[in-house]
């Protein structure tokens, strides 16, 4: 798989990053999350708020939120084929989703120097307001994502 | 409910919240978290870490460690039955935690002033070693969590 | 001046705000910036990094990179003449800063909902390249900046 | 220097660290901040509101506060004699400084797990009430404090 990060364009490196990892990430699939897009630093995904992902106070689990906006960053900061992990997030909660609401995240890189990313992900619902903003920091650790 | 608050004491207090939230909080049973104590400005709570769980890197997902963390803090931030909500939370995840670990999450006071708190929650493996860091911020809203 | 937010334009507003709170902001001079524009939601500003800015490793203290974001952030979230005061900030730290650099901070708004608002400020320097990437939380609260 | 470090203890070694920091550090000497205590992953600090810190809502610049706080970071994840830079802060604050106000910072180690370190730091004013609270993560740097 090393060798394919010297042929595959970045489009065809995100999508094989983005087959490898999802294929195994039990917990965005157990949750309904789908994959709507991957890039080059970039991502977005989909899950619809259900029953078992409501809190105390009746809206979604602010953890459900942060669990959609943290697996986008993971596309993003993945999808060019380096192994890269979460070291940092801060998430602010903007409006609170309710069930049913199909919350939508997009990932975009703001800053990647050396080993060190920084992604926003903004999550929206299906009116396109903003529910909420993450901002992840990553690390690039050895190995690649589909093997090596 | 709320003339409850003028008299029961803190203790009696945090476990009538306690009690309100988590019956309802269908997201955090789910999960299998079990709320292990709470006091005023306190709580700890405890999650096994199962398979669907696991993220894409074969570790737990940071949404899973989130979550445990979040609904820590919602137990001790709500703990004075004065209904609060996150605003805002950081996350820096210290060690992986991997299928099988029980993470134990404590939730302290760091300050509340007006009608926002400032929250630590340290969540931490079956070893004692820390996995992760949370710092979150609530805002009390009108309304208290068993009742009015 | 209250009155004047109904019948000025955002960006005569925005100037207004700017003109009342920078002639009052002594540490923003005192540290050498600049106000480079406002609008409504957005501000950019400059500072050069002096000798008596640098820290004990011989680069820009944290503190000063911050300081030109905030003010920015300042300039920004009071941009449409409704005091608003920072809540939280998160600043993270990409490459360093020299003596004698010039640095440009450009605020934009992300959301703004209710009294919550929530700013990006990127900071980079004279070569463009970022410095630090800033993200800071507003609360809205009664008074204008004109006066009120 | 690297020698000494195995045969001082950790209080020699903090203080030989704070010695040779704080000598170059122009920036907070010019703010006039002086070092209480510094202790292994430790330090305390101090500052005085002068009226060049004060912004345009007459109030302590937060970028003041931050710079106090973030010098008494560098201090405590710097006690080791092992170069350590910051990577990213969060800085939340509670109450406004004022004129005169005397602000004292104190720094703890929550974490230092290889070379990733996470610190606390209470900023507090003349009458132990909370001003800011900030949490920093450092990482630590080939090289030495006080040489090589």
């Amino acid at each position: 798989m090393n060798d394919a990060n010297t042929t595959m364009d970045g489009q065809a490196l995100a999508e094989a990053a983005r087959d490898a990892m999802f294929e195994s990430d039990h917990c965005s699939k157990s949750l309904g999350m789908e994959v709507l897009s991957v890039a080059a630093g970039r991502a977005s995904m989909r899950m619809t708020v259900r029953r078992d992902m409501l809190n105390g106070h009746g809206t979604c689990h602010g953890g459900m939120i942060f669990s959609l906006a943290d697996s986008c960053f993971a596309f993003a900061c993945n999808s060019r084929n380096q192994r890269a992990v979460a070291m940092s997030c801060v998430i602010d909660f903007i409006k609170p989703a309710r069930e049913g609401d199909v919350l939508t995240a997009a990932a975009r890189e703001v800053s990647l120097v050396g080993r060190n990313g920084i992604y926003d992900i903004a999550v929206s619902n299906g009116d396109g307001e903003q529910v909420a903003q993450f901002r992840g920091k990553s690390l690039v650790i050895p190995g690649s994502v589909g093997g090596g």
